[in-house]
């Protein structure tokens, strides 16, 4: 593919530095620290802006902001998104899976399995199931009664959904996730824990993702609820009866207790801990591995164990930084007024 | 069914508001947010009791300090505990598996499968097992050499149990979890780190409960083990030679180092992290996200990183807010007292 | 086996107290706290020196600089590493799995088997994979297309390796974990979070050790790798473009977030976070729970939240200790401020 034809995709400006030429072939895109001839490139990152002098790419994505650039470059707006859209047409994904139902996957009673389906070697579907036209399924994956799948769904291998689990369209679902499972739920009866039956389920709407090795229980009546567009990273815990909101990001390890709302458009970092049953606002941001033992506002910045406001947490540790320095102070003090006191 | 009924089964007292009746038909139980006619809900946590008024629940089951209910009550001592009792009166549990052994099951030599037991497709059960009556393990589930499983347990999708694995009876474990992986034990010999052989196994007594995605590693020697009616959430973390007392509860995401005792009736919350060699007391509590570094006594409440008894870690966190208003005065103090010594 | 003979296979000196014999028989090893009559047991942690006079073993292996020992004991540099020499003679490990390839194993297409190769009941190989010799695969682990594993190593049950993984040799690979799951890329074009494809891999050197329920997800572009010799413990996320180096210790519930360098020889303790596109240097230690949000210089050792030198963050937790003291001294001096002006 030639450069020319490239800008034109992502609607981006061609600038060239003397002397080299416009009308360059492109074979393959690669990072900018790894890229070798013939290859084009970006940058997003003002952390690689180093490698601008020291990269090998014949060509470079770049944003507008950007001059100087010793190699033919395509200016744009969003210089990693344009990258990607060339980066899918040099690397058409491929299917993880060959459509067709495998002769061993074992299909329960009144299942009804849509259009051009894939179920993977030994995967095990249960009774009273659906699922949706073109959804593909990975092997060993086991799927329990009355679940419903949308269309477009991937489910990959050693996947566990029990029973009267609800997905969408456009799921993703990552190995060794388990979707449904009890919630965590115990009355003590004469000193000893007696389990609460957990007999509600779980819903995952459309465009949801949810990476490998994640814990979603089922509610206790209800159901725990995971709304449009939202991703989740691995390893995460969700608890019973937790509403999760709409393009919510929640990244890994994060653990949200039983009955907690988290609303739209919140960022989660990595390794937070939320209690049960608060509400976390829309477009709210939690930073890693805070501890968020209260409800917290729309639009704010929480941090800290326990997660306090952002800028009063700051303050806060600013002033722990100076504690030292203070104390010395003190002691000054304390002699200091000990003399003027004898005067 | 009617709700005198129900008052006898849960031995409550049924109080109804003036022009009410009490003979009524009750269909389903449910939430009090969510309640419809013709249900019965309970109300327990006072974050609840804006919803008395509100529900359009025909009937609630209420503590006995409630007064005022405008919609006919049971007055009960404990009314989630009461609630359940019908609620599964009204929602028989069904079976996760049908009884029987699939044709699929891949069954090893001198292994012994109680009476009434399922072994669902593609499941796998090693040499010189004993599986209990009535026990049921789900699709997909790998049970390794020598691993002994009692009566009525349940084992769902999807779990590992390694080798020489012990468990009692009514055990339930969730998908997704491995029973007996190698405790993480390395020798640095010349610079390299070689593997101790992880020899000892994993025992889990009678009732209890672990929840999804966890990982219970086997002793370096002798065993790990988890006392009767020890209840486990998701992904938590048990290392080599861990000793997890009766009646415990441990919440999602904690980690317990190698060799730690914990006690009876200790109740752990969320993403806690306990270092190894130390002891729990009994009903000792730790809070969520707390960095235990060291033993702590019997009934102790500790929490903080790294954990503090709970009113020392309380008090420090109210002299912390402090923190910059001292500074402050600090500063203050310092101009005074230069201006009472130039005096 | 008598016990000048284990004192000369771990090279060690026999010291008798006075009246006990040296020729004598051992016929096994076990815990000083736990060792029966005729076993032989170590003493490394001085935490259990106490056992010294209690333990029931008939001899005991000891490191050089003790003395006293009523037992019949061998002096040696290292008692733990001489114990499991000796530990692993009398209990010599024993096959995980029977070599061969079950009768229901699904093997792709164009995919190379290796010599004394094991594959478990219903695992699953995927297109163009080649396994090496000696490998043991467990049953229901899955292994996607174009999977290359080298000689000797152990893949337990349960397992999913994705598309275009890379193994070495002697790699052991735990339980429910998942190697090369999509990384956490998202890019947000009008308001909703589209997927950046992640279409690089995941690379495992030789000799690495990988607990139970990890997720190590796969490179946007290029490779996450895993460098010789590493070990991972249970329930560890190792995000995209992550690059950890060789000898390096991670133990469970760890977080590392995408294109971290962690480098040789570190030492990570449990639950311990650290954030993306920073270094950890060679022969740093980052102690529990720490927040790392900075790169770590080589040989430093981290600990708190958000992470500091060890000694920075000793020093503030000693000056956090006196803070409701200091904020007594203050209202004093305040006072006595006060008093004095008047005056």
């Amino acid at each position: 593919m030639k450069l020319p034809e490239i800008a034109k995709i992502i609607g981006g400006e061609i600038v060239v530095p003397k002397g080299l030429e416009t009308d360059i072939e492109i074979t393959q895109v690669a990072k900018i620290e790894s890229a070798k001839e013939g290859e084009i490139t970006f940058l997003s990152n003002p952390k690689y802006a180093k490698y601008l002098s020291l990269t090998k790419a014949s060509a470079i994505i770049v944003p507008k902001n950007i001059s100087d650039v010793p190699i033919p470059a395509i200016l744009v707006d969003d210089a990693y998104f344009s990258f990607l859209k060339i980066f899918l047409i040099f690397n058409p994904p491929k299917e993880p899976i060959k459509a067709g139902i495998h002769k061993t996957a074992v299909i329960g009673e009144n299942t009804k399995i849509g259009k051009n389906v894939a179920l993977g070697a030994y995967t095990v579907i249960g009774d009273n199931c659906s699922i949706g036209d073109n959804t593909k399924i990975l092997p060993n994956t086991v799927i329990s009664d009355e679940t419903e799948i949308g269309n477009d769904c991937l489910i990959y291998a050693n996947v566990t959904l029990r029973e009267k689990t609800k997905i969408g369209s456009r799921v993703i679902i990552h190995s060794g996730t388990v979707v449904g499972s009890d919630g965590f739920g115990f009355a003590k009866v004469d000193g000893k824990y007696t389990k609460i039956p957990q007999l509600g389920n779980v819903v995952i709407e459309d465009d949801v993702e949810i990476g490998s090795n994640c814990s979603i229980d089922r509610a206790t009546m209800g159901e725990t609820r995971i709304k449009r567009g939202t991703k989740l990273d691995n390893l995460v815990q969700v608890a019973h009866n937790v509403i999760i909101g709409e393009d919510t990001v929640i990244a890994a390890q994060t653990g949200i207790a039983g009955s907690t709302k988290v609303g739209n458009n919140v960022t989660i970092a990595g390794q937070v801990g939320i209690v049960g049953h608060i509400e976390i606002g829309d477009g709210a941001i939690l930073a890693a591995q805070s501890g968020v033992s209260e409800s917290v506002p729309p639009k704010a910045v929480y941090f800290g164990y326990p997660a306090k406001p952002h800028i009063e947490e700051k303050r806060r540790q600013v002033s722990l930084k100076q504690l030292p320095e203070i104390i010395k102070k003190i002691r000054r003090f304390e002699k200091e007024l000990e003399e003027l006191k004898k005067k």
